[in-house]
């Protein structure tokens, strides 16, 4: 038995350097964070992007974990190498076999500590349920978006991103690093609870479930012609209502939400998103009880 | 007479993106901006570092407009081309003729809406002053510092530099918008009360004087081993006394401000200013009489 073998990845994005900077601290202090004696591997996600403060540098290298891109046939470019590695290196069958990933991003959005998960694994959904209970936080459940795949997590067993912020892109924050170093230790605390089975699973998860991504409003040229309203900026998880504003046009005109439901916004004015035509995310908020096979999911991998 | 021919400038750092923003926003609604009448061109700085997003390509074009730099032999890349190029099209002697400056920043740094000077010329002073009259804002006054020279609206007749934050880079942000129009309507206006011999001078001008740049605490290898300490994150224009907390280390232990008497920080965790290995710069507050000659100097250039 091998135990919980966890991969540690930062940097992912080139230009969101806090989680590489607590790396970099805690390389030097190996007792800055309390790892309950599990077995980690910390890993630069992007290291050309990270040198040069870059998101990517041909493609964004959390989209490039799609089965297509990862063959050998397909023309490769800085990102599609650079996954297959991560996987030879650290994959589930690689030189360091890790289990769990867990990959650390920083967002401009105001969505203070925060969890992603993709689709719907039930592994993934027991270890947040877990980093949860304990700290209360958020989780956004991305899934069924056919314009964005191929996440790095998801190519391993167990996997979830961990989204901190507002904090800009090349700024080093001692709250975000902060907050980092808390949820880590929060992953460590809980995955080695589940090892020793003396862990304690919460009854129930709220996700806030991805619905669709919003972009600006666009004249027939594509240019923007309205920029988020100031009462949305920074009001991610904060549910907005039918007539609540969203865009502030230079004439002074209001676009307003006008959905009958509630929605929750997330990933507001994330500042890499714009390219990719979000100004962003509405999801539902929903409160679901556990399952006992997420549990068993999750207690296989941690003790296999 | 010609009377001030005003050049804007946005975009002068490629990932600076509100000023550009408000630009596009303009060209297609002429009147978003009260210009009082005013002749000005408006042009974005660095348009190859724009267009990727990143501060430069070669170098940092505000630091490219250096005399040796500007001279036809010598080595030439992607800025120093383009600061001639601004030159050529845009100085008191170009294409089109300017002799009023504005250069439009944003920064990560929680500096408000603020005006940079450099140096202490007089038409500056003078021009800084009606602003910060109308506004209230803060002067950052840098000067006599050896490392950071060449700044673009030095090689016009009168020129000043507008730093707006806090913005992540590659954000926009309706409050920063807001506040570039609303400063630059203000610029307008005191440019049309010069010419037309209708302004009053404020009998004196606040300015906070640069002494110094901190850079944070670095090991032997250069490597940083503290960051800003969350209390002084945030608090640009606010003085620091003896004992202030400066920077926190992963050990907890803080590194203190230690001199007797109180300056004033800016530019607190610009996300630019690590490759520069400026954390923050110091200043002293100082409240200056008005000088006639400073008045005239601005007299001499709006109404030549």
């Amino acid at each position: 038995m091998l135990g919980p073998q966890v991969l540690l990845v930062a940097g992912t994005h080139g230009n969101e350097i806090n989680g590489p900077w607590l790396f970099e601290q805690w390389s030097r202090k190996p007792n800055l964070i309390n790892t309950h004696g599990l077995n980690f591997h910390r890993v630069i996600g992007n290291p050309a992007a990270y040198k040069i403060g870059k998101r990517y540098i041909d493609r964004d290298l959390n989209r490039s974990f799609q089965e297509h891109l990862l063959i050998d046939d397909y023309p490769s470019d800085s990102e599609i190498l650079r996954a297959r590695e991560l996987i030879d290196l650290y994959g589930p069958n690689g030189l360091n076999p890790s289990n769990i990933a867990i990959d650390i991003h920083s967002t401009t959005s105001s969505m203070g500590s925060s969890l992603v998960v993709y689709e719907r694994r039930a592994s993934d959904l027991a270890l947040a349920s877990l980093i949860q209970a304990r700290l209360g936080l958020p989780i956004y459940l991305h899934e069924g978006d056919q314009t964005q795949k191929g996440f790095l997590v998801e190519r391993w067993p167990c996997g979830l991103v961990v989204e901190i912020g507002p904090v800009s892109q090349m700024v080093v924050s001692s709250t975000i690093v902060s907050q980092i170093r808390l949820i880590l230790e929060a992953f460590f605390k809980s995955l080695q609870e589940v090892e020793t089975k003396t862990v304690s699973f919460p009854d129930r998860l709220i996700v806030h479930r991805h619905l669709r991504s919003l972009d600006l409003p666009k004249d027939s040229k594509g240019f923007p012609v309205a920029c988020l309203h100031p009462d949305i900026q920074g009001k991610d998880w904060q549910p907005i209502h039918c007539g609540s504003p969203l865009f502030l046009d230079f004439d002074g005109s209001l676009f307003r939400f006008e959905e009958e439901d509630p929605l929750v916004p997330v990933f507001i004015n994330e500042a890499a998103y714009s390219e990719k035509n979000i100004c962003m995310s509405l999801t539902k908020r929903e409160i679901w009880p556990m399952h006992k096979d997420w549990e068993s999911a999750l207690e296989k991998i941690v003790c296999s």
